[in-house]
């Protein structure tokens, strides 16, 4: 068997840089998929061979074909198998025989279409593990090369983009036929295009290594419908963002697909997949997107422009409504607005007219020319306060669009700072918006569209700055103790672990839990509560009950012998009325904890992430607010401050408008802790610390109550 | 002097249907402004007679010209004004003595540009006034009237739209070029266009009321920068929508100019402007728009479309990816994805292939031609589930884009379910998508994009159906009382009223305000305490101090005689100590309400709609949530308790959770009285009831604390 992880790299540089291709299944009939696809290379002007593997045909097109791809004469670096799919494992086969390790399965009808769809595709791994085969797909577009020293269209889309820095991988081929016909009319060029289908063998993940090492690319773009892989997938774009400095883009679908498993515990039924992917996106510097414009406005301002210093903006206009609308979003989006210099303020005074506004939005008038637009930008462009320029134009009759297009490309270029415009309208700015593209100067149909891009490539740049070469994840060391008693537990049917088993797990991670005794009548209840000290708090024990109050299972406050007697008797009660199945273990009774502020912590297993820690505030701000924050686990004493700064009601922590300041760092410690648990006991479901009770500063902090589902 | 309320809506129809025009002011020189207005009109085929007042030229492309517009020997309906500002109050005043009532006025350098500007406006208004002149401007681009038997381009504009059913007013005459330049370019139509400049004249009130009773308009779109009157706008747009039941959209910018007047108090820093502004179209049913395009995609779908009966929504699509992203932002919308019936998915089945998804979202798969998504259209169409469908395409190399555009257009025409499209990319479907809009059907770049306007309508639809009729205020009786204390308060030369007369003020109001006793010294504070029972609250009493807790002015808890004297002494220390420039006028002791839940009632005044009143949860909710809701006053019983309904806290005051429900009516009553006393005492600048504390249901709420600023 060959190690395929150290031929890859040379297989996929084949898959894209081929010297030699065999279409194998391609067909004479155009309009088809498999016809479409050898035209398409054909067409292209491919700088290769090409080989047409076409059983019905003695010659496509005017070139000669082969029966069987082993009866290509020559070498061949690359075949794109366009078969149907009951005979692609033979195809694949014949393509290991022959000796190539590169391939493309456009065909479809595999793992997409049930479950013997799913076998058909293991058949085909199992094929190219043989033979150290690197594929791409099955059932997708193809791959598309842009680079003039290979011009590849291994596709079946309709058009091949003009050359570019954008690399683009998707999940969905239907999709990318709307992104090259969207990028086109944009003149917006690529540097690869990648459809990558049901990824049986090459995922992103390789792709994103490969797009690292590729020259032609600047920026990485994807859009992902399944993250197979969460961690592997933030670790090859942490190392990628960190070891190149190109931004990785992503869309990813599938964001209301929550409450499909309405989870059973709390925590569960907060740590909704998407705000998960959103945060494990942010710790690997990846960029979301919420669509396809968002994320070419995002990606033409990477590419085209140089990463501003900070984020101060000067907006210029020949109009004030629209420099208004700009400035609202401006704000908005975090950005601030840029005061101008003495020397800028004279400068603009002295080159615009006494109706100019010549503060920021600058406003040029209605009137203004090339010349003018030229004066301001230059005037703004000089200031230290500018770290980025907004230019807006709305055609008015005087407007000489095309001049004015070519002045602010001019500026632009002789310039260090990043220059985004907006030239509102559509038909009359046709011809100016062309020079602005062939400038690379990044255009927006909106003036407001100009403010998120900016903000993102500011953030991206303080990312690499900050955070790039910090490691992603530190795995703590093992606790075995802790592991054992997870995996005792996990032995046991029960899928619910009592709270004894569960502060038992606690403990030995050093997490702050409360002694707990437990009282099995009314008069070991009372007495338990006079040597623990009023007030104390009862709650019910029992592996069947989850959510102790629903049953009247808890009682607060309670205040001394005689009280405790009756809080016994009455939590039982309850119970028995309540949940009459429910095997009743005893009452546990605590020390009841005034004065302090309630916090939850938690862990859930994200199908695609793994184990993620989650912070809160109280079940009401998490509940009514979702004020919460994720991290994909492990999580560093640093990173737990940052998701404890990060909810919106961290100020009630911190000691806002006179509230108390709390033990923050004991419950970033108990973050830390929480984390290690999770990382040394995968066969946690769910954990639920809630409440954990934060004291005031140095007090540090106690549990109040667990839950711990397994899978 | 001539009632010119009257004549308005005569004048006004003259503006947009003249017999004859004076072009009062015209040049010969072209891209000028006083040029191109003439000619504009001139070549846009205006159905009537053109006369051009030039003292400088004999004609003007071949038509004669005038000296002054007395000197046009026949009779005129309507001038447009073009001359410099300086000699625009002689042009007006000749028009008066012509005869001439309608008037737009392009010229700049009035208002706008300073003091002297606003002498000049404040002339023409004179003007107007003795003659009975109505007139649009000064300052604007013009007015336009695509309506075949008039085709008026009094503007100038670049271009003259198409004929439609979409009436745009703007107050930026800029943006007007660039949404014409905007709308050209997607086919969309203009029944009236009307840059309305510094309204020193007509304002967008009038104009609403017109366009109203205008049966070329079905939609009333405006650009906003400054709402001079709120109240009257809403009262107009509201009475527009109720009796004609055409949408009012509405692009206000300035969202982000809060802040500009840091409020001293409490309430007054949370009323950000932009905040009520939503709340006040809220109330009126006007749809608040966030950017052109937003405006547009939402326009078209009122225009071209019928009203959804509800909103479930079928997908047709012919990409998985595309169909995922539209559902995810359905859901997201607040709509609903449609669970088609058994016939329907039986229909599906019979005439999708096996590979298509015949649950919503359908997919009818890549290779999909017009009879397939015709097919799949229809039969969703037929669906009673079904409120309206989004059909999407992207162009796949199979894909027939023209025959589907015409087949989605026929099955639209067939049905009374609206039916929007999202033909993805830009080049290859660009044919495809004037066929869409040829045909009416809206379309958006962007599949996502569907969702918003289908909200936009469903949720006017069911504005009309039921709010449309209800009066938007119904102003409650003076309460004579009240209003004498406020009144008395005014007098005085404080701004800021003291507990006393606040609590007297509230009183006459039948707010329930606490028994308040005032101590001056500490012997007094321990028998009032002692009088009151424990445990009370000793807040300082002082004019000069607006935050009591920030020198230390409040003590909470006060549980015995002994702890009363303490506290007594320890505010007036700490007050000493703290702000020594106080004038302190006792200490005042309430009795401590215990397990209330504390809400914040409020009136701000606010410059564009006058008084406003606010609910909040707590202090803390409001700070770092922003969790509150506003209603222009008055305000009515069931609007209060929309307001405690509205806020995301509310669970926190019905019972959510094992949370006490707490006396609603109490607060809802509250609500209403401080919105009678709002109305009746407009020198209140700011109240603030913080907190209103709210015991268990049935047994109403206290006031705990009050501040009332005067203007």
């Amino acid at each position: 068997m060959i190690n395929r992880t150290d031929i890859l790299p040379a297989n996929l540089h084949k898959i894209f840089y081929p010297k030699s291709i065999a279409v194998v299944g391609t067909i004479k009939v155009k309009r088809t998929v498999p016809g479409d696809i050898f035209l398409n290379i054909l067409q292209t002007e491919f700088q290769g061979i090409i080989y047409p593997v076409s059983p019905g045909e003695r010659s496509i097109s005017g070139v000669k074909t082969y029966k069987y791809v082993v009866d290509v004469p020559d070498e061949v670096d690359l075949a794109v198998i366009v078969f149907p799919s009951s005979v692609c494992n033979l195809a694949l086969e014949q393509c290991g025989q022959k000796g190539i390790r590169s391939v493309i399965i456009i065909s479809a009808g595999f793992r997409e279409v049930g479950k013997k769809g799913l076998e058909k595709e293991n058949e085909l791994t199992r094929i190219a593990e043989k033979y150290g085969i690197s594929f791409i797909g099955p059932n997708c577009l193809g791959v598309i090369n842009t680079d003039p020293v290979c011009r590849l269209n291994a596709s079946f889309a309709r058009s091949f983009p003009v050359e570019g820095s954008i690399a683009f991988l998707s999940q969905s081929g239907a999709l990318c036929t709307a992104v090259l016909d969207y990028a086109q009319a944009k003149n917006i060029g690529f540097s690869k295009f990648v459809s990558f289908g049901n990824k049986a063998d090459i995922s992103e993940i390789e792709l994103l290594y490969y797009l690292r090492d590729d020259p032609k690319t600047k920026v990485i773009l994807m859009y992902l419908e399944e993250i197979t892989d969460g961690r592997r997938l933030m670790e090859a774009a942490k190392e990628v963002i960190e070891t190149s400095h190109k931004p990785v883009l992503i869309l990813k679908s599938g964001r209301t697909e929550e409450g499909a498993n309405a989870a059973a515990s709390h925590t569960g039924s907060l740590a909704g997949k998407d705000e998960i992917c959103d945060a494990a996106f942010k710790q690997a510097g990846i960029i979301r997107c919420s669509n396809i414009e968002e994320m070419f406005n995002i990606a033409i301002a990477f590419v085209y422009q140089p990463f501003p210093k900070s984020n101060r903006i000067a907006i210029v206009t020949n109009a004030g409504g629209p420099g208004v609308l700009t400035t609202d979003a401006t704000i908005k989006e975090g950005l601030q607005l840029a005061a101008f210099s003495e020397n800028t303020t004279l400068l603009l005074k002295r080159s615009l007219p006494t109706t100019a506004n010549i503060k920021n939005p600058v406003d040029v008038i209605g009137d203004a020319r090339a010349d003018r637009y030229g004066a301001a930008i230059s005037a703004v462009l000089k200031d230290d306060n500018v770290d980025g320029i907004f230019v807006i134009l709305t055609p008015q009759s005087m407007t000489d669009i095309e001049s004015i297009a070519n002045e602010v490309s001019r500026s632009a270029a002789n310039s260090v700072k990043p220059v985004y415009t907006s030239f509102m309208g559509q038909a009359d700015v046709a011809e100016g918006i062309k020079i602005l593209e062939y400038n690379n100067i990044p255009h927006y149909i909106l003036p407001e569209s100009m403010c998120k891009p900016f903000k993102t490539v500011y953030d991206f740049n303080n990312f690499i700055a900050t955070q790039a070469t910090v490691p992603l994840f530190s795995k703590p060391p093992a606790n075995l103790t802790g592991k054992n008693l997870v995996e005792k537990a996990a032995v046991k049917t029960n899928r619910y672990l009592n709270e004894i088993e569960s502060t038992d797990i606690l403990e030995a991670y050093e997490l702050p839990v409360t002694k707990k005794r437990i009282a099995i009548s009314a008069e070991e209840a009372a007495t338990i509560s006079v040597e623990t000290g009023f007030p104390v708090v009862m709650k019910i024990l029992s592996h069947d009950i989850i959510h102790k109050s629903d049953p009247g299972g808890v009682i607060l406050n309670i205040g001394s012998e005689k009280e405790a007697k009756n809080a016994f008797n009455n939590i039982i009660e309850n119970v028995h009325k309540n949940m009459p199945e429910a095997k009743i273990e005893g009452v546990q009774v605590t020390k009841q904890i005034q004065n302090g502020r309630e916090v939850i912590l938690g862990i859930k297993k994200d199908p695609s992430f793994g184990p993620v820690i989650m912070f809160g505030l109280g079940g009401i701000f998490v509940e009514l607010f979702r004020d919460i924050s994720f991290r994909i686990a492990p999580v560093d004493k640093k990173t737990a401050y940052e998701m404890i700064k990060e909810i919106r009601s961290s100020g009630l922590l911190t000691g806002m408008r006179g509230t108390i300041p709390r033990d923050i760092e004991a419950v970033a410690n108990a973050i830390v802790k929480l984390s290690s648990l999770a990382m040394d006991c995968p066969q946690i479901k769910e954990l639920d610390i809630n409440p954990l009770i934060v004291l005031e500063q140095g007090a540090g902090c106690i549990i109040a109550d667990t839950k711990i589902i397994l899978e």
